[in-house]
């Protein structure tokens, strides 16, 4: 991807973009072959000295990212000069011990398992933050009237502390299948050339189950080099945060719009400005919510259409997973970090929301059962949170 | 969707095509109004007598799909002009008592997750029969030396059944995807015209509840209806399920191909035909896999992507999900039986296997060693696929 | 797809629907297999009475769809079922001449694009329409002052006519593209069983041209079977019109906001009502276009991901063009016929347009140069729509 | 985007990649802001010398990047910083006149498409090269029969000039959709804050004449930022190249087969290593194009999901376009320049063919005439090449 992108700002947002990197690309599949020189030490598939080299040597920074890439193309895999490198920087005595058993999907397979987690960790974070803020306003607020719209019509009475409540349903549910993925979905990945383990002298499975207790991903029951179904879940749990998330902002603009006027964005006071017009505040967040939203589905589908690979490796549906993945999982990090400050800092105009109600000619006879309802179905919501936050914390089952 | 369509054989194959008939959807829309009179009833919302009256009347085959279809222009929902014509079906005395307190987008929802559920079963079938027969394959062939191939160039050894072990475990992965989403996902939705509960007179998370137990749907924390978390899981499982089988059915026409021989697709004499050349013997069941799997993405996409529902109800892309989720159902439910039929009748030619794998000029020194490493990782992925399907079968946890 | 859709009110509006029904796919193969022997009879390669025979025969109301479309399933294809049926309708002296030198993909590919064609004619209308109407708007709105809103936000004065300006350059560009679609895109697709036109003695190329002459479609500089830049670019603009079209919907949905009212849609008094609030008066046509452009970019896609055809014919691309194509054809379809009558019939307010437009704090000061200005470019649009709407009379070069 | 991807060697190949960078982007930024400054000293709006002053600031070297990225978070568009940062660099007397009349969407609009036509100029010459590389083919192998395969089956003869010829077509087509979309497509986008002109004094429409001459770019009949059918057809006409190319690849990928060996990627000896298995050598080129084919249908469809701009200026749907634009932008580049030194380098095996044929069991008692025929479409194919390449030469109509 080119260097410095001019907007960077509204979609590099948030801890994931770092984690997607040429160079920290680079970091997780050096992480890989020190993980597996350890656990072919341990095995003594190859000398403990090697694999401390080797593991010593298994840092980014030794390394030039464009170098490798742009050799990379005589073999459409970075993995053949990265191991090159490797050799090269480990010394004579362990360079034929580099890359035991592996072959180039084994290695970016389980780095792009890596640099997943680590780009979904400030996302979960952010979720999280986003999930709490909706709390937040969903408890404030679960007795403020507001306009229930139907195909942008007036329809009934709700209250504005169950619009929130539905944000933090929404958001909670699509955060507990994105860790989920975290927690069962990334997987290592180790078979060698053709996927049998053979190259490991009978020691696969336990060289396999070793590196993936070093790197903190799940253990497959087979290697998973053409079965596509981990990408595919992670994409569709990535999907599915996107859409919930984008709800919440296409709400925000909505009620943000000059004639409507119930909600605000906050914070910083040079936020929303215009090159054009000065007088306007405009929605950033929200703005920038969406536009990341928009973004998802198209990087979901390339995902689930690039599944069917050719028998061992894919002549082309793999290596379009690759950066695919890393816009996928920057796009819905920024869209995360946006989201959760637009909640944070959402201001609420409960004054607004009444004169609407009122203007609508939307019959009121029934306000106050129609705030109980809402404020019922609120503590449920909240109740459920709750939970959520807890076995989230305990790691309990869904 | 337009009558009988030409194309039906290929992509109307498998039960989920009649579950997601427009008589079909009426039927689940009319289970909906019946259950909903049947709670209404029990907490003496509405008489007894008129909940017998009106679930009597929720039978499909008394009501014209084609005027309901027609009807339903005037309102962009048809919901209306069959709420219309249940009022006129119970009688006077019932007739107030439909549809009590619902809104369109409860009976329209509530029944899609009815229609995904009746489509999904026989379609989990087929999974299971694709499943069963990849593992009869991994079974048969674990010791079947076979060339492995990766880009489409001869790599090294592994056996037929290392490759049909990794079919069944992503079968199997997908399918037990699929079935959480059955057991957790597809729920009831119920909130009325804002989406409130209100016009239940408080008694409205009993009815959700009551409604859901009828109609074996899940139970929410909160009406869903602006909130798609659940038909986007239920999308992203389906693509992934297509993505497998659709991995499957590429392996299957490449070792077909005439060049390579090593699989052909039994079955029916007359199965396979051309009609310019009478020798052929075409993969149609692959191709068929193939042609189905192809269209899935896009179909995902446009269910992530019409997520974002405007307040408390959306302007269009709401609308966008109903006739997009049946084809999806339609489409994978056609490609697992595809699939089945595919797996449990596949021919393999061991022999060519041996011979193709000869004049591959890959080294065969270490061929025993290859052929115990995958024989055992066959073990292995027999293993995980008996105790999943226990699993399935008692319903426990994954 | 399954006969009698619920929601055929909505996605089947407008004429594209009847044109990609099985029925009618059917009449088109044998509109092909008609042409084809009359070509191949003034060749003198088959009798004139065979071509007669034939040709009489060439009538889908003789025969069965339910039963062709099951019996494609053996060969995935209804080529070589209705081949058969055919040959049982001619009789026995003219049997043989039927289908003569062509193969399955000829047939169906060369009905694509006479369906399309024929779906395409009542959309062209119906976008005809949508311009002039909108064309009307800009005419009689010119002068109108309304809010302009940028990011959802009030931001400088316009007027209505402008924006219906824009929405008519809009639809005239995307129609101008659809035309030259039909114009130069739609192409006979003739070439036998590898695609070299070998069975045709010679006389290939002018078979292939007396059949593109007979069904008004362009004549290829090759058969195109495996080369899909055909569907692809009549996709493109599919997905062009369908988005010039949201783009209205959307604006009008907005408009007709309770709180904005600045618009209506008009028509039937029946149309727009609520199943649980009586008081609404929806925009069931924005919504239905909406519900049908959210629909088009992943069946876009869907025609795009299939173009790599392997070798002369592929396995499973080729046959997922079918149902998309032709579910493409009756959404973009009943899109513009949803466009259509919601233009001509939209009512405007221009005096909630004034006075949104005074209450919304944005300055007036300049509003006499502004009016003028929007003006000026609204004359500019209406010019360049006449002068393509003679453009499009006469059949000139864009 | 992150900076230096490890996977630009695959899909930042070719030149359209420099054209898509934030420096890049932010120079055809600097051109509009320069444009309009002489356009609007030409028509006496600002003086003669603030626009000198403005058009010698506007070189992006003089300006970072990064910082500018980084403010744009605060308004979602770098304009805002941009301009700033401009107005600090020209001097006090100039500095008012910087960005005259204009609004933020005016300088991205056209800037993304100076960045389109930057892009598509290198694309277009591989496009060509790939063309005359397959013309080349398609006359050195006229008469060079093939085995012709059909669902992956063997089929009848063919010759290898013919399947040649298919991608040379194919190519032109896809291409010259491409130059119309330059020379008609890519339009200077000029309209201030409300897309009225208004803020030009009435020379709004010779100042937009001006800047388009300056750009090179079409004058549009009207402002177009909220009518999005110019970046819809040119991912349209991007989505059938990627299409095309993706088929030739996917025939030289199924051609290389070890059990095929009728064709061979050339160049480099080094190119197509493995980094488990010394002996391989991979198809790296076209499993490259592949990748990059993979990819685009899913960008394609983000672009025509993201035509419903809202009113004046979308929020959210207009900026998702920035970054897909350029990533759809530079990895068809990429797929384009692959493409082309894959068909120059292609080694083809005409005695493979031959034998592969005789073994294929297809009958070959009609060969001589099978050539014969296709030949003859290969001297059509070649004529229309050389008619398309001299028309493309003097601009003539299509």
């Amino acid at each position: 991807m080119p260097s410095e992108g001019l907007f960077d700002g509204i979609f590099s947002r948030g801890g994931a973009a770092d984690a997607v990197t040429g160079r920290a690309w680079l970091q997780a599949m050096l992480d890989v072959e020190g993980a597996l020189a350890r656990a072919c030490a341990r095995v003594e598939l190859i000398p403990q000295s090697a694999a401390e080299a080797i593991a010593a040597a298994c840092v980014a920074d030794r390394y030039d990212v464009g170098e490798i890439a742009r050799a990379a193309a005589a073999s459409a895999t970075p993995v053949i000069p990265l191991v090159a490198a490797l050799r090269a920087a480990v010394g004579e005595a362990a360079a034929e011990h580099v890359h035991r058993g592996a072959t180039s999907q084994d290695v970016i397979d389980s780095a792009a398992m890596l640099v997943a987690g680590r780009a979904l960790r400030p996302t979960l974070a952010d979720l999280a933050a986003a999930a709490e803020a909706s709390a937040r306003l969903a408890d404030a607020h679960r007795r403020t009237p507001i306009l229930g719209r139907t195909l942008l019509q007036p329809a009934e009475p709700t209250t504005f502390g169950l619009k929130a409540a539905g944000w933090l349903v929404g958001i909670d549910e699509a955060r507990a299948e994105l860790e989920d993925v975290c927690a069962r979905t990334l997987a290592v990945q180790l078979g060698g050339a053709a996927g049998t383990l053979a190259a490991f002298d009978g020691r696969g499975a336990e060289i396999a189950a070793d590196v993936a207790r070093q790197l903190e991903l799940a253990e497959p029951v087979l290697p998973w080099h053409s079965i596509r179904t981990r990408p595919a879940r992670l994409a569709g749990a990535l999907g599915a945060v996107a859409g919930v998330l984008g709800k919440v902002a296409v709400d925000v603009t909505l009620l943000a719009q000059g004639e409507v006027g119930e909600v605000r964005e906050g914070g910083d006071a040079a936020r929303g400005g215009s090159s054009a017009m000065l007088h306007k505040r405009n929605p950033v967040g929200a703005v920038s919510v969406r536009a990341c939203a928009e973004r998802v589905p198209g990087l979901v589908a390339t995902l689930l259409g690039a599944m069917h690979h050719e028998h061992e490796r894919a002549a082309g549906a793999w290596q379009a997973e690759w950066e695919t993945l890393s816009e996928l999982l920057r796009v819905v990090g920024a869209e995360a970090a946006w989201a959760g400050e637009l909640l944070e800092q959402l201001e609420v105009d409960a004054g607004r929301m009444r004169t609407n109600l009122e203007a609508s000619g939307v019959g009121l006879s029934s306000l106050a059962s129609q705030v109980d309802a809402a404020a019922a179905l609120v503590d449920r919501a909240l109740a459920a949170h709750h939970a959520d936050v807890e076995r989230s914390r305990t790691g309990g089952p869904r």
